[in-house]
Protein backbone atom coordinates (compact mmCIF):
# COMPACT_ATOMS: atom_id res chain seq x y z
CA UNK A 1 0.00 0.00 0.00
CA UNK A 2 1.58 3.43 -0.72
CA UNK A 3 0.46 6.45 1.41
CA UNK A 4 -1.46 9.03 0.24
CA UNK A 5 0.99 11.90 -1.95
CA UNK A 6 1.42 14.55 -0.35
CA UNK A 7 -0.70 17.73 -1.70
CA UNK A 8 0.58 19.46 -4.33
CA UNK A 9 1.82 22.92 -4.04
CA UNK A 10 -1.18 26.00 -4.56
CA UNK A 11 0.22 28.31 -7.85
CA UNK A 12 -3.41 30.08 -7.93
CA UNK A 13 -6.06 31.42 -6.63
CA UNK A 14 -8.69 29.17 -8.10
CA UNK A 15 -5.81 25.92 -7.00
CA UNK A 16 -6.52 27.32 -3.72
CA UNK A 17 -9.89 27.90 -3.72
CA UNK A 18 -10.31 24.42 -4.82
CA UNK A 19 -7.74 22.57 -2.09
CA UNK A 20 -10.23 24.90 0.55
CA UNK A 21 -13.06 23.45 -0.78
CA UNK A 22 -11.75 19.79 -0.57
CA UNK A 23 -10.34 20.41 3.21
CA UNK A 24 -13.74 21.53 4.18
CA UNK A 25 -15.55 18.72 2.84
CA UNK A 26 -13.70 16.29 4.19
CA UNK A 27 -13.80 17.41 7.75
CA UNK A 28 -17.85 18.65 7.23
CA UNK A 29 -17.00 21.98 7.64
CA UNK A 30 -18.89 23.83 5.40
CA UNK A 31 -22.04 23.90 8.21
CA UNK A 32 -19.60 26.48 9.56
CA UNK A 33 -18.24 28.26 6.51
CA UNK A 34 -21.42 31.26 6.94
CA UNK A 35 -20.38 34.35 4.75
CA UNK A 36 -20.97 35.78 8.06
CA UNK A 37 -18.96 33.36 9.99
CA UNK A 38 -16.06 33.62 7.49
CA UNK A 39 -15.74 37.81 7.63
CA UNK A 40 -15.41 37.55 11.47
CA UNK A 41 -12.47 34.71 10.93
CA UNK A 42 -10.90 37.19 8.41
CA UNK A 43 -10.80 40.25 10.24
CA UNK A 44 -9.67 38.13 13.57
CA UNK A 45 -6.67 37.10 11.08
CA UNK A 46 -6.03 40.44 10.01
CA UNK A 47 -5.76 41.94 13.65
CA UNK A 48 -3.07 38.86 14.11
CA UNK A 49 -1.41 40.83 11.15
CA UNK A 50 -1.67 44.30 13.00
CA UNK A 51 -0.77 43.09 16.26
CA UNK A 52 2.90 41.91 14.44
CA UNK A 53 3.40 46.04 13.67
CA UNK A 54 1.51 47.76 16.46
CA UNK A 55 4.93 48.59 18.72
CA UNK A 56 7.39 48.82 15.80
CA UNK A 57 8.03 52.27 14.03
CA UNK A 58 7.22 52.10 10.59
CA UNK A 59 11.06 51.57 9.23
CA UNK A 60 10.74 48.65 12.27
CA UNK A 61 8.47 47.28 9.88
CA UNK A 62 9.79 47.40 6.53
CA UNK A 63 13.31 45.26 7.48
CA UNK A 64 11.72 42.20 9.37
CA UNK A 65 14.35 39.69 11.16
CA UNK A 66 13.63 36.36 9.68
CA UNK A 67 11.51 34.46 12.14
CA UNK A 68 8.95 37.86 12.58
CA UNK A 69 9.05 37.55 8.42
CA UNK A 70 7.74 34.07 8.72
CA UNK A 71 5.02 34.83 11.40
CA UNK A 72 3.97 37.21 9.19
CA UNK A 73 4.00 35.83 6.04
CA UNK A 74 1.89 32.46 8.28
CA UNK A 75 -0.51 35.63 8.65
CA UNK A 76 -1.14 36.75 5.74
CA UNK A 77 -1.57 33.36 4.53
CA UNK A 78 -4.80 32.75 6.98
CA UNK A 79 -6.24 36.11 5.78
CA UNK A 80 -5.98 34.82 2.23
CA UNK A 81 -7.58 31.99 2.77
CA UNK A 82 -10.64 33.35 4.20
CA UNK A 83 -10.62 35.79 1.87
CA UNK A 84 -10.62 33.29 -1.14
CA UNK A 85 -13.43 31.30 0.93
CA UNK A 86 -15.56 34.28 1.19
CA UNK A 87 -15.57 34.84 -2.33
CA UNK A 88 -16.15 31.54 -3.53
CA UNK A 89 -18.93 30.71 -0.99
CA UNK A 90 -20.60 34.14 -2.63
CA UNK A 91 -19.27 33.57 -5.99
CA UNK A 92 -16.91 36.08 -6.29
CA UNK A 93 -14.09 36.24 -8.85
CA UNK A 94 -11.48 37.91 -6.41
CA UNK A 95 -9.22 39.05 -9.54
CA UNK A 96 -11.96 40.24 -11.46
CA UNK A 97 -13.37 42.55 -8.29
CA UNK A 98 -9.76 43.89 -7.87
CA UNK A 99 -9.19 44.75 -11.58
CA UNK A 100 -12.55 46.89 -11.45
CA UNK A 101 -11.14 48.24 -8.29
CA UNK A 102 -8.35 49.26 -9.48
CA UNK A 103 -9.89 50.75 -12.53
CA UNK A 104 -12.17 52.92 -10.11
CA UNK A 105 -9.41 54.08 -8.21
CA UNK A 106 -7.39 55.28 -11.15
CA UNK A 107 -10.40 57.61 -11.67
CA UNK A 108 -11.08 58.50 -8.37
CA UNK A 109 -7.14 59.15 -7.94
CA UNK A 110 -5.67 61.02 -11.08
CA UNK A 111 -2.02 60.30 -10.22
CA UNK A 112 -1.02 64.12 -11.26
CA UNK A 113 -3.71 65.51 -8.94
CA UNK A 114 -2.55 63.86 -5.70
CA UNK A 115 1.17 62.83 -6.29
CA UNK A 116 2.67 62.80 -3.10
CA UNK A 117 -0.34 63.25 -0.27
CA UNK A 118 -2.08 60.50 1.45
CA UNK A 119 -5.52 62.96 1.75
CA UNK A 120 -8.35 60.94 0.96
CA UNK A 121 -9.65 61.02 -2.29
CA UNK A 122 -13.06 62.77 -1.02
CA UNK A 123 -10.72 66.03 0.52
CA UNK A 124 -10.01 66.66 -3.64
CA UNK B 1 -2.30 61.36 -31.11
CA UNK B 2 -4.05 58.07 -29.35
CA UNK B 3 -5.32 58.16 -25.82
CA UNK B 4 -3.29 55.58 -23.33
CA UNK B 5 -4.81 52.30 -23.36
CA UNK B 6 -7.11 51.09 -20.72
CA UNK B 7 -5.42 49.20 -18.19
CA UNK B 8 -5.36 45.03 -18.94
CA UNK B 9 -7.50 43.34 -16.61
CA UNK B 10 -5.24 41.43 -14.17
CA UNK B 11 -5.62 38.22 -14.17
CA UNK B 12 -3.66 36.93 -11.29
CA UNK B 13 -2.17 37.82 -8.19
CA UNK B 14 1.35 38.41 -9.90
CA UNK B 15 -0.15 40.60 -12.30
CA UNK B 16 -2.06 42.10 -9.80
CA UNK B 17 0.79 43.18 -8.06
CA UNK B 18 2.26 44.64 -10.90
CA UNK B 19 -0.23 46.97 -11.43
CA UNK B 20 -0.50 48.51 -7.84
CA UNK B 21 3.70 48.64 -8.22
CA UNK B 22 2.44 51.01 -11.28
CA UNK B 23 -0.33 52.79 -9.57
CA UNK B 24 1.42 53.20 -5.97
CA UNK B 25 4.74 54.73 -8.29
CA UNK B 26 2.75 56.81 -10.37
CA UNK B 27 1.76 58.80 -7.31
CA UNK B 28 4.56 58.77 -4.88
CA UNK B 29 2.52 56.85 -2.40
CA UNK B 30 5.02 54.29 -1.86
CA UNK B 31 6.55 56.59 1.05
CA UNK B 32 3.03 56.02 3.31
CA UNK B 33 3.26 52.31 2.39
CA UNK B 34 5.07 50.87 5.04
CA UNK B 35 3.66 47.82 6.34
CA UNK B 36 2.68 49.15 9.27
CA UNK B 37 0.28 51.36 7.54
CA UNK B 38 -0.72 49.07 4.93
CA UNK B 39 -2.05 46.33 7.51
CA UNK B 40 -4.09 49.18 9.18
CA UNK B 41 -5.47 50.03 6.04
CA UNK B 42 -6.42 46.10 5.21
CA UNK B 43 -8.36 45.54 8.43
CA UNK B 44 -10.23 49.14 8.17
CA UNK B 45 -11.09 47.27 4.73
CA UNK B 46 -11.79 44.08 7.01
CA UNK B 47 -13.62 45.72 9.05
CA UNK B 48 -16.07 47.10 5.70
CA UNK B 49 -16.40 43.48 4.76
CA UNK B 50 -17.40 42.50 8.63
CA UNK B 51 -20.22 45.84 8.52
CA UNK B 52 -22.08 44.17 5.86
CA UNK B 53 -22.93 41.01 7.46
CA UNK B 54 -23.25 42.16 11.18
CA UNK B 55 -26.72 42.29 11.16
CA UNK B 56 -27.31 39.52 9.07
CA UNK B 57 -28.56 36.20 10.37
CA UNK B 58 -25.69 33.43 8.90
CA UNK B 59 -28.67 32.37 6.31
CA UNK B 60 -29.22 35.69 5.04
CA UNK B 61 -25.39 36.28 5.09
CA UNK B 62 -25.65 33.01 2.41
CA UNK B 63 -28.00 34.82 -0.12
CA UNK B 64 -26.88 38.21 -0.96
CA UNK B 65 -28.93 40.77 -3.04
CA UNK B 66 -27.46 41.83 -6.21
CA UNK B 67 -26.23 45.34 -5.04
CA UNK B 68 -24.75 43.57 -1.52
CA UNK B 69 -22.55 41.15 -3.50
CA UNK B 70 -21.24 44.09 -5.29
CA UNK B 71 -20.38 46.09 -2.76
CA UNK B 72 -19.10 42.75 -0.59
CA UNK B 73 -16.93 42.24 -3.63
CA UNK B 74 -15.53 45.66 -3.86
CA UNK B 75 -14.35 45.54 -0.07
CA UNK B 76 -13.13 41.70 -0.78
CA UNK B 77 -11.13 42.96 -3.58
CA UNK B 78 -9.62 46.28 -1.41
CA UNK B 79 -8.62 43.47 1.54
CA UNK B 80 -7.03 41.72 -1.55
CA UNK B 81 -5.08 44.76 -2.74
CA UNK B 82 -3.71 45.54 0.26
CA UNK B 83 -2.82 41.97 1.24
CA UNK B 84 -0.90 41.84 -2.10
CA UNK B 85 0.94 45.31 -1.42
CA UNK B 86 1.73 43.99 2.04
CA UNK B 87 3.35 40.86 0.90
CA UNK B 88 5.32 42.43 -1.81
CA UNK B 89 6.41 44.90 0.02
CA UNK B 90 8.08 42.44 2.43
CA UNK B 91 8.96 39.82 -0.13
CA UNK B 92 6.52 37.18 0.52
CA UNK B 93 5.41 35.30 -2.04
CA UNK B 94 1.27 34.37 -1.02
CA UNK B 95 0.14 31.28 -2.67
CA UNK B 96 3.61 29.58 -1.41
CA UNK B 97 2.84 30.61 2.37
CA UNK B 98 -0.74 29.79 1.62
CA UNK B 99 0.14 26.59 0.57
CA UNK B 100 2.52 25.95 3.21
CA UNK B 101 -0.26 27.08 5.85
CA UNK B 102 -2.77 24.47 4.15
CA UNK B 103 0.11 22.09 4.51
CA UNK B 104 0.12 22.67 8.73
CA UNK B 105 -3.71 22.78 8.62
CA UNK B 106 -3.85 18.87 7.21
CA UNK B 107 -1.87 18.00 10.17
CA UNK B 108 -3.38 20.03 12.88
CA UNK B 109 -6.74 19.53 12.01
CA UNK B 110 -6.92 15.59 10.63
CA UNK B 111 -10.07 15.56 9.01
CA UNK B 112 -10.83 11.76 10.93
CA UNK B 113 -10.92 13.91 14.08
CA UNK B 114 -12.49 16.99 13.53
CA UNK B 115 -15.06 16.13 11.14
CA UNK B 116 -18.24 18.17 11.96
CA UNK B 117 -16.54 20.15 15.10
CA UNK B 118 -15.49 23.85 14.76
CA UNK B 119 -13.76 23.08 18.74
CA UNK B 120 -10.47 24.70 18.23
CA UNK B 121 -7.63 22.03 17.50
CA UNK B 122 -5.61 23.22 20.92
CA UNK B 123 -9.17 21.01 21.98
CA UNK B 124 -7.64 18.38 20.65
CA UNK C 1 -48.64 69.25 27.33
CA UNK C 2 -44.98 69.50 27.56
CA UNK C 3 -42.39 67.91 24.99
CA UNK C 4 -40.11 65.21 26.28
CA UNK C 5 -37.28 66.53 28.46
CA UNK C 6 -33.83 65.85 26.48
CA UNK C 7 -32.22 62.82 27.92
CA UNK C 8 -29.60 63.81 30.65
CA UNK C 9 -25.73 63.34 30.32
CA UNK C 10 -24.21 60.14 30.77
CA UNK C 11 -21.56 60.16 33.71
CA UNK C 12 -20.54 56.64 34.29
CA UNK C 13 -20.76 53.35 32.48
CA UNK C 14 -23.78 52.39 35.02
CA UNK C 15 -25.77 55.14 33.14
CA UNK C 16 -24.75 54.98 30.31
CA UNK C 17 -25.21 50.92 30.22
CA UNK C 18 -29.19 52.21 31.40
CA UNK C 19 -29.48 54.73 28.75
CA UNK C 20 -28.15 51.95 25.92
CA UNK C 21 -30.97 49.41 27.41
CA UNK C 22 -33.84 52.23 27.22
CA UNK C 23 -32.49 53.09 23.29
CA UNK C 24 -32.63 49.71 22.22
CA UNK C 25 -35.55 48.36 23.97
CA UNK C 26 -37.52 51.30 22.22
CA UNK C 27 -36.60 50.36 19.19
CA UNK C 28 -37.17 46.68 19.67
CA UNK C 29 -33.03 46.00 19.07
CA UNK C 30 -32.23 43.83 21.34
CA UNK C 31 -32.94 41.09 18.89
CA UNK C 32 -30.24 42.38 16.60
CA UNK C 33 -28.22 42.61 20.14
CA UNK C 34 -26.62 38.90 20.44
CA UNK C 35 -23.16 39.18 21.45
CA UNK C 36 -21.96 37.87 18.23
CA UNK C 37 -23.65 40.60 16.24
CA UNK C 38 -22.28 43.18 18.80
CA UNK C 39 -18.51 42.12 18.39
CA UNK C 40 -19.00 42.13 14.59
CA UNK C 41 -20.02 45.97 15.56
CA UNK C 42 -17.53 46.59 17.68
CA UNK C 43 -14.58 45.81 16.06
CA UNK C 44 -16.29 47.75 12.82
CA UNK C 45 -16.07 51.13 14.59
CA UNK C 46 -13.16 50.12 16.28
CA UNK C 47 -11.43 50.07 12.67
CA UNK C 48 -13.11 53.58 11.92
CA UNK C 49 -11.18 54.86 14.80
CA UNK C 50 -7.78 53.06 12.97
CA UNK C 51 -8.69 54.57 9.23
CA UNK C 52 -7.97 57.84 11.06
CA UNK C 53 -4.76 57.23 11.72
CA UNK C 54 -3.63 54.48 8.98
CA UNK C 55 -1.69 57.47 7.01
CA UNK C 56 -0.61 59.38 9.79
CA UNK C 57 2.85 58.92 11.48
CA UNK C 58 2.92 58.38 15.24
CA UNK C 59 3.85 61.80 16.16
CA UNK C 60 0.94 63.25 13.44
CA UNK C 61 -1.08 60.93 15.33
CA UNK C 62 -0.35 62.54 18.89
CA UNK C 63 -1.78 66.02 18.11
CA UNK C 64 -4.93 66.40 16.07
CA UNK C 65 -6.99 69.00 14.40
CA UNK C 66 -9.65 69.92 16.14
CA UNK C 67 -12.47 68.37 13.36
CA UNK C 68 -10.20 65.59 13.12
CA UNK C 69 -10.24 65.35 16.93
CA UNK C 70 -14.01 65.89 17.24
CA UNK C 71 -14.26 62.51 14.55
CA UNK C 72 -12.01 60.43 16.92
CA UNK C 73 -13.76 61.73 19.74
CA UNK C 74 -17.06 60.04 17.68
CA UNK C 75 -15.26 56.90 16.91
CA UNK C 76 -14.51 56.33 20.17
CA UNK C 77 -17.40 56.60 21.58
CA UNK C 78 -19.14 54.16 19.15
CA UNK C 79 -16.40 51.43 20.16
CA UNK C 80 -17.29 52.61 24.40
CA UNK C 81 -21.15 52.05 23.33
CA UNK C 82 -20.67 48.95 21.90
CA UNK C 83 -18.88 47.77 24.74
CA UNK C 84 -20.69 48.38 27.73
CA UNK C 85 -23.68 46.75 25.32
CA UNK C 86 -22.11 43.27 24.94
CA UNK C 87 -20.81 43.87 28.41
CA UNK C 88 -24.20 43.84 29.63
CA UNK C 89 -25.62 41.71 27.52
CA UNK C 90 -22.65 39.03 28.91
CA UNK C 91 -23.75 40.29 32.51
CA UNK C 92 -19.84 41.38 33.08
CA UNK C 93 -18.71 43.90 35.08
CA UNK C 94 -16.56 46.06 32.73
CA UNK C 95 -14.54 47.94 35.62
CA UNK C 96 -14.03 44.65 37.38
CA UNK C 97 -12.81 42.91 34.65
CA UNK C 98 -10.30 46.31 33.82
CA UNK C 99 -9.39 45.57 37.21
CA UNK C 100 -8.70 42.27 37.66
CA UNK C 101 -6.60 42.97 34.55
CA UNK C 102 -4.83 45.14 35.24
CA UNK C 103 -3.96 43.38 38.87
CA UNK C 104 -2.40 40.64 36.27
CA UNK C 105 -0.44 42.68 34.25
CA UNK C 106 1.32 44.16 36.88
CA UNK C 107 2.15 40.68 37.83
CA UNK C 108 3.61 39.64 33.75
CA UNK C 109 5.47 43.02 33.45
CA UNK C 110 7.06 43.97 36.10
CA UNK C 111 8.53 47.55 36.46
CA UNK C 112 11.83 47.10 37.04
CA UNK C 113 12.19 43.98 34.43
CA UNK C 114 10.31 45.42 31.32
CA UNK C 115 11.25 49.13 31.84
CA UNK C 116 11.53 51.47 28.55
CA UNK C 117 11.33 48.12 26.39
CA UNK C 118 8.07 47.01 24.43
CA UNK C 119 9.11 43.71 23.92
CA UNK C 120 6.25 41.48 24.50
CA UNK C 121 6.21 39.62 27.99
CA UNK C 122 6.47 36.07 26.78
CA UNK C 123 9.82 37.17 25.83
CA UNK C 124 10.78 37.73 29.40
CA UNK D 1 9.79 47.85 55.69
CA UNK D 2 6.12 47.72 55.10
CA UNK D 3 5.43 46.24 51.55
CA UNK D 4 4.00 48.61 48.64
CA UNK D 5 0.24 48.39 49.34
CA UNK D 6 -2.29 46.02 46.75
CA UNK D 7 -3.31 48.46 43.91
CA UNK D 8 -7.42 49.71 44.94
CA UNK D 9 -10.02 48.33 42.56
CA UNK D 10 -10.71 50.63 39.99
CA UNK D 11 -14.01 52.03 39.89
CA UNK D 12 -14.96 54.36 37.15
CA UNK D 13 -13.11 55.86 33.70
CA UNK D 14 -11.48 58.18 36.02
CA UNK D 15 -9.79 55.65 38.16
CA UNK D 16 -8.82 53.40 35.31
CA UNK D 17 -7.56 56.16 33.62
CA UNK D 18 -5.26 57.39 36.70
CA UNK D 19 -3.98 53.72 36.94
CA UNK D 20 -3.29 53.05 33.52
CA UNK D 21 -1.51 56.26 33.62
CA UNK D 22 0.87 55.28 36.36
CA UNK D 23 1.09 51.58 34.42
CA UNK D 24 3.20 53.21 32.13
CA UNK D 25 4.57 55.83 33.94
CA UNK D 26 6.22 53.30 35.71
CA UNK D 27 7.13 51.01 32.83
CA UNK D 28 8.53 53.95 30.56
CA UNK D 29 6.05 52.64 27.98
CA UNK D 30 4.75 56.35 26.83
CA UNK D 31 6.91 56.53 23.93
CA UNK D 32 5.06 53.55 22.70
CA UNK D 33 1.63 54.71 23.54
CA UNK D 34 1.03 56.94 20.25
CA UNK D 35 -2.73 57.28 19.27
CA UNK D 36 -1.81 55.20 15.80
CA UNK D 37 -0.08 52.37 18.29
CA UNK D 38 -2.52 52.24 20.42
CA UNK D 39 -5.48 52.61 17.57
CA UNK D 40 -3.83 48.88 16.45
CA UNK D 41 -3.86 47.73 19.99
CA UNK D 42 -7.08 48.11 20.55
CA UNK D 43 -8.54 46.55 17.18
CA UNK D 44 -6.16 43.46 17.99
CA UNK D 45 -7.53 43.03 21.53
CA UNK D 46 -11.25 43.55 19.63
CA UNK D 47 -10.21 41.21 17.33
CA UNK D 48 -10.00 38.74 19.93
CA UNK D 49 -13.26 39.12 21.65
CA UNK D 50 -14.53 38.27 17.73
CA UNK D 51 -12.78 35.47 17.54
CA UNK D 52 -14.40 33.85 20.50
CA UNK D 53 -17.69 34.10 18.97
CA UNK D 54 -16.66 33.38 15.06
CA UNK D 55 -18.27 30.03 15.28
CA UNK D 56 -20.75 30.34 17.72
CA UNK D 57 -24.70 30.76 16.31
CA UNK D 58 -26.28 33.59 17.83
CA UNK D 59 -28.27 32.00 20.48
CA UNK D 60 -24.97 29.92 21.49
CA UNK D 61 -23.27 33.35 21.80
CA UNK D 62 -25.72 34.70 24.34
CA UNK D 63 -25.42 32.14 26.66
CA UNK D 64 -21.52 31.08 27.27
CA UNK D 65 -20.23 28.35 29.79
CA UNK D 66 -18.43 30.24 32.78
CA UNK D 67 -14.93 29.97 31.36
CA UNK D 68 -15.50 31.01 28.05
CA UNK D 69 -17.41 34.09 29.64
CA UNK D 70 -14.60 34.80 32.16
CA UNK D 71 -11.85 34.77 28.87
CA UNK D 72 -14.86 37.36 26.92
CA UNK D 73 -14.60 39.33 30.22
CA UNK D 74 -11.00 39.60 29.70
CA UNK D 75 -10.82 40.52 26.28
CA UNK D 76 -13.76 43.54 27.16
CA UNK D 77 -11.38 44.89 29.48
CA UNK D 78 -8.48 45.01 27.59
CA UNK D 79 -10.60 46.63 24.50
CA UNK D 80 -11.48 49.25 27.20
CA UNK D 81 -7.57 49.61 28.49
CA UNK D 82 -6.87 50.92 25.20
CA UNK D 83 -9.84 52.65 24.63
CA UNK D 84 -9.44 55.01 28.04
CA UNK D 85 -5.67 54.94 27.45
CA UNK D 86 -6.07 56.45 23.83
CA UNK D 87 -8.86 59.04 25.03
CA UNK D 88 -6.44 59.92 27.59
CA UNK D 89 -3.43 61.17 25.47
CA UNK D 90 -5.95 62.80 23.23
CA UNK D 91 -7.58 64.67 25.72
CA UNK D 92 -10.83 63.06 25.07
CA UNK D 93 -13.87 62.62 27.55
CA UNK D 94 -14.82 59.38 26.76
CA UNK D 95 -18.49 59.59 28.82
CA UNK D 96 -19.60 63.28 26.99
CA UNK D 97 -18.33 61.61 23.55
CA UNK D 98 -21.18 58.78 24.43
CA UNK D 99 -23.48 60.86 25.84
CA UNK D 100 -23.32 63.12 22.25
CA UNK D 101 -23.14 60.01 20.15
CA UNK D 102 -26.57 58.91 22.00
CA UNK D 103 -28.01 62.20 21.31
CA UNK D 104 -27.56 61.93 17.64
CA UNK D 105 -28.39 58.56 17.50
CA UNK D 106 -32.08 59.50 19.23
CA UNK D 107 -32.19 61.98 16.21
CA UNK D 108 -30.98 59.73 13.94
CA UNK D 109 -33.05 56.60 14.49
CA UNK D 110 -36.48 57.53 15.78
CA UNK D 111 -38.20 54.81 17.52
CA UNK D 112 -41.34 55.24 15.99
CA UNK D 113 -39.67 54.93 12.27
CA UNK D 114 -36.85 52.56 12.94
CA UNK D 115 -38.60 49.75 15.77
CA UNK D 116 -37.95 46.25 14.62
CA UNK D 117 -35.70 46.99 11.91
CA UNK D 118 -32.10 46.94 11.60
CA UNK D 119 -31.83 48.88 8.40
CA UNK D 120 -28.91 51.52 8.82
CA UNK D 121 -30.23 54.74 9.40
CA UNK D 122 -29.36 55.83 5.39
CA UNK D 123 -31.91 53.43 4.21
CA UNK D 124 -34.91 55.76 5.92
Amino acid sequence: MTPPSPPQAVRSLDELRDRLRAFAAARDWDQFHSPKNLAMALIAEAAELVEHFQWLTEDQSRILPPAKAAEVANELADVLIYLVRIADKLGIDLCAAASAKMDRNEDKYPARVVKGSARKYTEY
